[in-house]
């Protein structure tokens, strides 16, 4: 096993280097004094301090599938498992799947590649167009394959997003070929425009949606779950408990508390659409600026923006960026090509925004890259 | 994979229920106020709410490394990694060691067992004597086998600590035989009357020392560790990031907030070490009152008294209880005989003890068990 570069980076960045590197939420942005209040209050009861069952505490399970009702999906709390933040929701259904085949997205999301190698897991990968996966080659590979892992909004690392007559598409195939879907929907609720239906909704029988509070409340909470029909998620819940028994008490208790007033959540989100959008475009125009020669696509939602320096290696550029404070993930890390870059827009502000892609533009013009 | 009989246990029971299942602390015991302080100052600052690094939050691998140090046992914060409850550092160092050969004790914690089980180990069991592990077949098993699982403080679930002498015989075994010790210490601080050195400390370069601050601080925290010779760890670190990224920073810093007041950290493990002593000492007495033909040794520290109702087939006895509101944990569950039960007595008050007990009583007075 090899370690994330972005966590590696994590670790070895410091407080002058500008990051782009990480899918790090703003932290200006977390509702902090209304998580530290709900936090009191979840620890309000000793009792919320002994052990917990498996699939997680009963409230946030019955205000996850109300959540996923409110969105027209119709969802109980047996549908319900609360998991350690979605990447682990991920690494156990891989794990139940063990060496199985999934038809992946290219690029895709690198705490994904990371779970598929530790459970031996083959992956084949099918390209991204504007409209989202490349239909006719997503229908040849799903034929050999016995799952799909698809981030249909606003992708990690491509931020692109799949429109609604792909998504149509997209369960179609996987109904008629009965593969089961896993759908990776992190940034779901980050959309500037408007929502999109989940292709899981159209295939309740055969999909995993992995949720996750990560980017929506606060990623320290390491709060996630697994949204599925009964019987997918029925044994999985053996695997939950043999690998950490339970999620906390605590952390899930500090959502379930700060959900209570469900109207403050909704606005939350607005203030973070709204935030991340104003910042995107900011993003772009320094981009424009500074650094015109990097083509992208606009995203619509989410994190990141993903594009390319035509021709340039940007894992040589980012080893040049790093020692000159300034840091974002290589393409190639996700299995995208060796020109192509991932940057963070949410987590920098304004003025680092401006000062970190300067930095690339004085790299790029010092060592001819 | 099965589920864990007390993990179903712990979903099927009513409020009715007194449980002797469960490895459950006492309630009243936690530090319930102490901790709630704690947790809304590790929340004061925005950025705990942020990702942090997969081997955990500094200051609390300072304090873990310290903890360790004041014991004797060299140790630097390099030498920790932050799990999510040390259930997942045993999954992660099994998960390393995929389908390596293991000797560990018969009976044996039944969580360890499932993640043996989950990592497709192979599992050879060494009887326990009232000594620790039997010394004869753990040499003629260990060396068929790449790693140990021993729990040597007040084991789980047999009660069974290890003499001084055991402890210096197994690590002379290991170090001989140049295999790798995992040490489960869950229950080391809480002994009756005097603290043992670990095998670990005997053995530093070849241990995984699992330690845990669920049975001394609260199990919801779900906030454990591995502790380890730096070349040991290392590998392990690409495995929690792909499990679950890092273990909550919101809890990780609760613990660190609480243990900043070292003092009252060690008086609460002495209050502790009191009450359950008192509570185990009264169990007994109540089955000398109730059932006095349930044979056992009395444990010297932790949460378990392991003994058998000679010949009596304790599952088809649990059964009948679990109708009559009492239940506890089969020996079989944990690799035991037919007839052997493990009592957890830290859970239960005064009164819901003699009351189980008296109820246990009456199931064996009319079904002739």
């Amino acid at each position: 096993m090899r370690r994330s570069f972005i966590r590696e980076i994590l670790e070895h960045t410091n407080s002058e280097t500008i990051s782009f590197a990480g899918g790090l939420p703003d932290v200006s942005l977390f509702p902090h004094k209304a998580l530290q209040i709900a936090t009191y209050n979840a620890l309000e009861n000793a009792e919320s301090l002994q052990y917990g069952t498996s699939t997680g505490y009963t409230s946030l399970k019955e205000q996850i599938a109300e959540y996923y009702c409110q969105r027209g999906f119709p969802t109980a709390p047996e549908n319900i498992l609360i998991t350690s933040g979605s990447q682990q929701g991920l690494d156990i259904i891989c794990r139940y799947h063990y060496g199985a085949s999934v038809t992946i997205e290219k690029p895709s999301y690198l705490g994904a590649l990371n779970v598929f190698k530790l459970n031996s897991m083959e992956t084949t990968t099918v390209p991204l167009t504007e409209d989202g996966i490349e239909l006719k080659s997503f229908e040849k590979s799903i034929a050999k394959s016995k799952l799909a892992y698809l981030i249909p909004d606003f992708q990690n690392p491509s931020g692109r997003y799949y429109t609604d007559k792909t998504r149509e598409n997209v369960a179609k195939i996987l109904e008629d070929s009965q593969k089961i879907l896993i759908e990776d929907a992190p940034y779901s609720e980050l959309y500037f425009d408007a929502p999109h239906k989940s292709i899981s909704q159209m295939l309740s029988k055969q999909s995993y949606h992995l949720g996750s509070f990560s980017k929506v409340l606060s990623p320290a909470l390491r709060v996630g779950w697994i949204r599925a029909d009964v019987e997918l998620l029925k044994p999985l819940i053996a695997y939950k408990e043999a690998m950490d028994l339970h999620t906390s008490g605590i952390t899930q208790r500090i959502v379930s508390e700060y959900l209570k007033d469900g109207e403050s959540f909704e606005k939350h989100l607005q203030t973070l659409r709204v935030a991340y959008k104003e910042k995107m475009n900011y993003f772009c125009k320094q981009l424009e600026l500074h650094l015109p020669n990097f083509e992208y696509t606009q995203p619509k939602g989410g994190m990141f923006i993903y594009g390319k320096f035509n021709g340039v290696d940007s894992r040589a550029l980012v080893q040049e960026c790093l020692k000159n404070g300034v840091v974002f993930v290589p393409g190639i890390e996700f299995g995208g090509a060796d020109d192509e870059i991932r940057f963070n827009f949410t987590h920098s502000n304004f003025d680092e925004i401006t000062e970190g892609l300067k930095r690339i533009k004085s790299v790029m013009d010092l060592t001819n890259l």
